[in-house]
């Protein structure tokens, strides 16, 4: 048993982020989930439990501790921030509650109330109306460790593929600018220092993919493989890095390819994100490595269209939370 | 039954493509084969059929309907050109013997001597230091049929997924400038046609993939969308195709959303092959839409490691062949 709880985010009020907590929360004992609670939001995750046709045991809780008590017989809620469930129709008051939400359960993470954080879906553009002033979450959760942005790197993970976008939301015109040798070499060290010690892998095996259609095939086709990313991976090797490429990316995914690799550091946003929804949709995990706490957040967004109906599938929400709770306990012990 | 047989260029004689062209042979009956010939090399597909263990009983033959009454018994081969087979160790001879089995190949093919042409996979480097002045063998095929090379259009087709690539063997970087709002609808209709034409299709549904992350969040990172995309979709959807977009690229290929279409039109060579090889790898095969012939080829390059040792996945050079032989019975009738 960790010594405390996980701390679960609620994500935008009218998407699927409710439902998925109250839905990870009945298969608990399925899918052996560790002990967690949901940022506030009480009144609304019993409304969104029942548009599932789950009744919900909650318990209001008034410090992360109490729910080690009860998450046996119900779901932890702190007590706080709450409002009306209008799945599908999103405002700027459920936008405010995410927010609420969100910043309580990283403050609470941060400070070692919670031992791990797991993000809900939220919607950008209308968080960005009430004042939320960065590109996601991950960039969120990184302010509030005193982390530099570029040193929080998304890595998503799937049971097929875990892979890292090495720049993310950016135009695809602007990848190549963007890339640099020492972006790659620092992103890498991070990726292999966070494999070893929140994953569990000793000696992880770090593939590169490459930025040019067949790796540039000797410069044909671009030169970033020779002058960015091969120097990359030579320095990392040299440090003992189990790290080879730059791989011509289409071929990475492919059956054979992936199981050689326990991750693929990927150049650009889509390069990393296909292959992983391709093979490991509703299932995958998206974890923030680099970080002094441990965050994962379900790989799906709000899902406006269908939240309410009771047709989301928790799939990605139960990995983030049991992954999360893997991790905390290899990081913190038991 | 066609009135006339496939031919089948040999690729590369040190790769895979002749021990597969005779494993697909040997395999006929279970895959429903149609008639086909190899283009030149008999002693060397002997050789390699003997590498994999099988006893290749082949026919010479000098005019290609000779192929229709040995085929049930034994694999017709063109007399004429032939090698040495050293599997796994290119030479410039080899690539001269590849370079006159694909010409001769798609001579038969656009004379009307053969209904279809599969082509086997070659080095292109290899090939180019003997005189081959194309960037693969689609240009190459293109240029025998008179096609301008822009007409030409690449679609990558598995079990799971249909993906055609706008932009081909060109640096990422390039990518941006390359695409026009000309070049998506001039592709996008050759696309739909052929659809229709080779595949049955009665309507095609065409997805589009979005350039840059997202869909470009609203032209917050890019805005080729909303510039180049859209534009070109309501284009061909005036004319009547079912054609749709531009959607979020990394999403496009899961399960839900890749069964809603029948193509995806995708904006770089990435973008469409890793999904493609992700889901279809072994499997996939490199069709040519827009040219008089119907032409097609297993979507793998010549695997000089495993050439010669018995391993190498006939599945794609099956599935390479059943398709060109599908599609010309649509194109063509019985």
């Amino acid at each position: 048993m960790p010594a405390a709880p996980l701390a679960v985010s609620l994500g935008d009020p009218a998407g699927v982020g409710p439902e998925l907590i109250a839905a990870a929360w009945a298969e608990r004992e399925n899918h052996g989930l560790p002990t967690f609670f949901a940022a506030g939001g009480a009144d609304l995750i019993r409304a969104a439990a029942h548009s599932r046709g789950l009744t919900l045991p909650v318990v209001e809780i008034f410090h992360p501790f109490e729910a080690m008590d009860c998450f046996d017989r119900a779901l932890p809620v702190l007590a706080g921030a709450d409002g009306d469930y209008t799945p599908g129709a999103p405002d700027q008051d459920g936008a405010r509650l995410a927010l609420a939400s969100l910043t309580e359960a990283t403050r609470l993470t941060v400070d070692g109330g919670a031992e791990a954080l797991v993000t809900g879906p939220i919607h950008k553009a209308r968080l960005a109306e009430v004042g939320f002033d960065f590109p996601g979450q991950t960039e969120f959760v990184a302010a509030a460790c005193d982390v530099h942005e570029g040193d929080a790197v998304m890595m998503l993970a799937g049971p097929h593929l875990r892979t890292v976008p090495l720049t993310v939301h950016i135009a695809l015109a602007q990848v190549t600018a963007s890339l640099s040798e020492a972006l790659i070499e620092r992103k890498g060290r991070i990726v292999a220092m966070a494999l070893m010690r929140d994953f569990g892998i000793a000696a992880p095996r770090i593939a590169v993919a490459a930025l040019n259609p067949h790796g540039g095939e000797e410069g044909r086709m671009g030169d970033e493989e020779a002058r960015l990313i091969q120097p990359a991976i030579e320095r990392l090797q040299a440090e003992g890095i189990a790290i080879d490429g730059p791989f011509a990316a289409d071929g990475l995914f492919a059956p054979r390819q992936r199981n050689s690799f326990d991750v693929a550091l990927c150049m650009y946003h889509d390069q990393a994100l296909i292959p992983l929804k391709a093979l490991d949709f509703d299932q995958g995990v998206n974890v923030t490595l680099g970080l002094p706490i441990i965050r994962t957040s379900p790989d799906h967004g709000t899902a406006f269209g269908i939240a309410g109906k009771g047709i989301a599938d928790p799939g990605a929400m139960i990995a983030a939370i049991r992954m999360a709770g893997d991790c905390a306990e290899r990081r913190f012990g038991v």
